[in-house]
């Protein structure tokens, strides 16, 4: 079977890009963040650089819990669903990935309007599961504290088997319309999933007809064992955050095709995406010079906010310039594991304050070269199977996107590893999945 | 003050109309009911008519209490924001009004999903309270049975009051977008909600910018004691059944006119809308044979199965040309009273069968005229303020849709009534309601 070919997704957390500050940058437009228009734009440049899907990550709270996060952090959050559902209407071919928080929803109303979605589209919905990891968020929803780790994986899981079962509720072929006979559907196709479980009880049937693919892809981005796990049994497709040098991320790769196939799938059933933060320059040291200039757009008072909030322990009272001699606790932390321990990890490699460590935390998050070394590098990835493809969260926006469709997709296809046109119709054909038969057919 | 034009909402439930195999009709197009190209012509249809909002009926269950609604009813109903999001891409002036049942739901994704559709929208989002009335719905929730009637409606209010809480979480002018400062946004204009009430503890603040129209209209439904009394204290518009008769509906428009003053507001602030499902014929004969061939379409089985569905008790076993003697028990009834209520009153005007009742029921849900008859009532209810406008609730589509604005319309123009053209830009403006100041600005 040939592999399918190098797969993008163009994510969105800010609206200004994945900086914190990237809202300040020259090319930033912050006052165009509720307009449609923007989104538009930036829908239709993914489009036109043959990205899988665009990709909407989101949180269901203000981060409130540092001042500076009101100061200067982007407070504009648009809806993924509403959005989504917009963009169809200016798209035709880009997927349309909404994240899901399956602590903070019901299975019933997710299926359904990812199946709706996935109607209006013709086939290009999808979603990605996260837990979610702040007390912000449970206090949204009326609890005082986030559920356990291990508790809200389960939940997670749980939710995964509800949604693909009310999928499945009408055969693909249940509905026949017949004005004559007056038989509007064929009642020998529809199931009622009856589930019970521990999370959940829901009887169904859902009120939509199966979606055009079957089951939208399921994206997820867990990195602890438990995220890992998940990802294995049911995913679709991971976004890591990547396994550092070449070898960490064909370890990871192959950690997660082996996942894939201890839950009785296939390595190519659960495609690998790290996260590709780029910041691009004619030459290496305008890219460097780039870096310098948005990290000085961030105030220190944020980084070490953030570098607080990663944590789960307020730093602001110490000596920004005194030793980082932080007690980590992995077992007991209760927000994202995967980040806390990537903290830990690079604190153990060397002797930092707590303000180059937060510089080095952020720093870590973007990959600085010129056209030709990007594209090198995202080559080599793919072609030493490190990476199925990569999520783009483009530092600022719109300038960065534009930069890597105009500058980097070009030497991709040369390549010969990167397609020239959108081949199948679904967002399923772009990550080369086969549509699922519902459980039930004949 | 002069009067606010007489308001028109273009009403979907089923998507092939509001009678239940109106899919059936010469006119219907079944199998185009999971299409947006079907969904965009009947909103541009509307808003070729100057109607001032879609308004998308919902319901969280297939119905399937009865083999007959699977065999014959329209289970196919894409999720109401996802649709009109979609829609709002596609129209430039009209409502988009969605149904948000505030039992099955959080209020933080209700006021963020509408803050998203409005700023999607520019201005034109608005959301429709129920308290949802099946047991089917709660199975698909969790629970066993369906909230009990006052309970529901004291959680429905509590739900408005957190939503409008949230919408002001930021103040009109709470961002600045400030790149050089790096102010992004003003922290005096920030609010924390903290709720904490008998069914709901939500902090907030909310993640996106207070919407456009301030606060999205809020329409009701609920004709029940409960009901009228939520609508008088927090309804911007009401849909009613309509009170039979000229004096009825005017006794009707006065109760809810009457319950908004004594709830602090004024007659204006709440628009009645009663409902208007117009079966519309050249002739007089010729609308009665079009019911006559439109009730044809509808086996018995299924108008017997709704009777027995409105009145919470299968009569499917009794004998249909038998007498219709049911006892009724409106206190301990736990679906919708007002449904129930009617059936009550109707039943009680005479001797039925079965058969004859559930026609009659039928039948009570049609205004039947031709172009001239029906435009004279639209008038004189509106004159005689037994309605400030109405929600056209086409039994057949898109056919009685397009007639109603081809041939209806320009008459209620013509009289002087009814907008040429649209004026204002936001929902509210159609509405004549003003747009509400946040309730912590200076």
């Amino acid at each position: 079977m040939t592999r399918t070919p190098l797969i993008f997704a163009a994510g969105v957390f800010y609206p200004g890009g994945e900086h914190i500050t990237g809202w300040r940058s020259p090319a930033a437009e912050p006052t165009a963040y509720l307009d449609i228009d923007y989104y538009t734009r930036f829908a239709q440049t993914a489009e036109a650089g043959r990205f899988a899907t665009l990709f909407l990550a989101d949180e269901l709270y203000v981060w409130d819990r540092f001042r500076s996060g009101i100061d200067h952090g982007v407070n504009v959050r648009l809806e993924p669903f509403t959005l989504l559902s917009a963009l169809s209407q200016v798209t035709s071919r880009i997927g349309l990935a909404a994240t899901v928080s399956t602590t903070y929803n019901e299975p019933y109303h997710a299926a359904r309007k990812l199946a709706s979605l996935d109607h209006l589209s013709a086939g290009r919905a999808a979603w990605n599961l996260v837990t979610s990891a702040s007390d912000e968020e449970a206090r949204n929803f009326g609890r005082e504290a986030h559920l356990e780790h291990a508790t809200r994986y389960r939940r997670g899981a749980e939710f995964v088997e509800v949604v693909n079962g009310l999928w499945d509720s009408w055969d693909d072929d249940a509905f026949v319309f017949d004005k004559r006979s007056g038989r509007f559907a064929d009642r020998s196709k529809l199931h009622v999933l009856d589930h019970r479980g521990d999370h959940f009880a829901v009887r169904g049937p859902l009120n939509i007809p199966r979606p055009v693919q079957g089951h939208p892809p399921l994206f997820q981005a867990g990195a602890s064992e438990a995220g890992r796990d998940l990802a294995g049994r049911t995913a679709d497709a991971v976004f890591t955050l990547g396994g550092g040098d070449l070898a960490g991320g064909r370890a990871q790769y192959d950690d997660y095709k082996r996942r894939a196939v201890a839950a009785g799938r296939t390595g190519d059933d659960l495609s690998v995406l790290p996260w590709f933060s780029p910041i691009i320059g004619a030459t290496a040291a305008e890219a460097e010079e780039r870096f310098r200039e948005l990290a000085r757009l961030t105030p220190d008072r944020v980084q070490v906010d953030l570098l607080s909030h990663y944590l789960g322990h307020d730093l602001g009272d110490r000596d920004l310039d005194g030793p980082f001699d932080f007690e980590f606790d992995l077992d007991s932390f209760n927000q994202s594991k995967s980040g806390y321990a990537a903290i830990q990890s690079l604190s153990a490699q060397g002797s930092f304050t707590i303000r180059e460590l937060a510089w080095e935390v952020l720093r870590r998050r973007f990959t600085l070269g010129t056209p030709d070394t990007l594209a090198a590098h995202l080559i080599e990835q793919y072609e030493q199977r490190a990476a199925d493809g990569f999520i783009l969260m483009a530092p600022t926006l719109p300038d960065t996107l534009e930069a890597f469709v105009g500058e980097i997709v070009p030497r991709l296809t040369d390549h010969g590893i990167y397609p020239a046109e959108y081949e199948g119709d679904t967002l399923r054909d772009h990550l080369g999945l086969a549509r699922p038969r519902g459980r039930y057919a004949a």
